[in-house]
């Protein structure tokens, strides 16, 4: 199996939009171009969602106008719907991001829609960012469980994971939304995908709600999986959960994968000093234990 | 593989004494009674350490006095020396713990003396207890890196858990004191000591000073382990890292082994309602994910 592990930065995307601050377009930018110069191979940089959803991603022209793109690093932006990749290809955006979840209970709530009506909209989203020859990541949202209908059937997991391959996501990110996981469930889950998508091509994504998340990183290396997401300093906290962690932190993860002897080409020190950087301009302690550490010992 | 894990809550002890407040004993006494109403089997109680150095803890005869022991827990207290284990028989203790450390560099910081010396000095300690049917549990620190020393080979690990399991300690407690370890490695350091004591008589003991300890205990789970240490509101810092973390909270740990399907017998939801008002009641938030969620939805 490999020893490289493809660590993708979602902080200030999946981060920032779930923090009460808000954040000037500048501080966007230059967390964005530390983060660049960390070494990691993607950094997920804004939204197309609509701003009067996600207001903190309003700015998301600005955000990708002000960048300094850097050769090798793709910075996808999260797609909504067609209206939202017109805005993206406007912007020049070569990787997008599109998203639903494996409940109907979650989409019907945060989109009106059923997870068939979701998958319905998204098909032309993907055709045509595709025919643009820009690649495309799929999200799925609660694996592991959802706030509004609880237990989410393995079975309704795969095949939304297996709907979003077929439609053409290079990728797909299985996202334990409510961070309620634990390791054994979070293989399970996984080693099911597996079946339909090839595991070279699934990714996970856990919250830290519960304290789960690296656990369940573990357990899902040990299964296989080879690209994990998280968000330096742990941004983000959980709409469904009031007082809870975010992302699992970057650069706890990257501890525990240098002490696995996994590689990342990211250097796990620029990470820290960023996640102490970023937390400081957000006026909030940083939420990781490494940040947390280097703060005091600063 | 038994699907039981005995938790042994080391709040009170391991937890309280690195905390800065000064509790006062009736607050440990009603933490302890509250700890044995969860369902703990071992609740370590207090230390008989020399008030000099654990001043935290110089109250240790009236916290016994005080508690309500209740069938089928035992609450073992630590004891350095000769003379802690005179106190601790007066006081009527029926288990006890002993210590040393994996580095003659930390032993000598600590405790004047090199490993062999503080194996030496142990030996009659716990010989007198054993004869006096006393139980004995012997911890072994920087199991995974010292912090004077840096690496602990693990062959002294093993060569120490060996030798206070031939002195007559029933159990061995594997501490990663400074929280530096990683999943493969601290399987690895397991399964070297599994090799010279049996698997069902050694713990593990982390502490969470860079988020590892969960992930650290689910791979020793893989690997056999069914004991494993924590605190209650991951009570505790770390003297040798300013700003870090305790040990491991009890509740986040408590939380993956039922997701996990391990049986422990504890009440998960009264452990972390009492994670929330032990943590009230030093005046800090709890360093658990578990207990911090409870509290921002009380």
């Amino acid at each position: 199996m490999s020893d490289f592990v493809r660590v993708v930065e979602v902080g200030p995307r999946d981060g920032l939009q779930n923090e009460h601050a808000l954040v000037p377009a500048a501080t966007k930018i230059a967390l964005i171009d530390r983060l660049s110069a960390c070494g990691f191979q993607v950094v997920e940089a804004t939204s197309f969602v609509s701003p009067k959803w996600v207001p903190q991603l309003a700015d998301a022209e600005d955000v990708l106008a002000g960048i300094q793109p850097r050769e090798g690093v793709a910075y996808p932006v999260l797609v909504p719907n067609a209206k939202g990749l017109e805005r993206a290809l406007a912007a020049g955006v070569r990787h997008i991001a599109v998203f639903t979840a494996a409940s109907d209970a979650f989409n019907l709530k945060n989109t009106n829609i059923d997870v068939n009506g979701s998958l319905e909209r998204l098909t032309p989203v993907v055709e045509q960012a595709r025919a643009a020859g820009v690649s495309v990541r799929g999200y799925v949202s609660t694996v592991l469980g959802c706030p509004y209908q609880g237990h989410v059937p393995l079975g309704d997991v795969v095949r939304v994971a297996d709907a979003l391959h077929a439609m053409g996501c290079e990728e797909i990110s299985l996202g334990d939304t409510i961070g309620v996981g634990t390791p054994a469930k979070a293989r399970e889950m996984l080693l099911a995908c597996a079946q339909a998508v090839p595991m070279a091509q699934l990714a996970v994504h856990f919250h830290d709600t519960y304290g789960q998340a690296l656990a369940n990183v573990l357990a899902c290396l040990e299964a296989g999986v080879r690209v994990v997401d998280s968000a330096v300093g742990g941004l983000g906290g959980c709409p469904y959960a009031k007082g809870a962690s975010g992302n699992l932190a970057t650069e706890d993860l990257l501890y525990m994968l240098e002490g696995l002897g996994l590689r990342t080409g990211i250097d796990l020190q620029a990470v820290t000093d960023t996640a102490v950087w970023i937390s400081g301009e957000l006026g909030r302690k940083p939420a990781s234990k490494l940040a947390t550490v280097a703060l005091a010992n600063a």
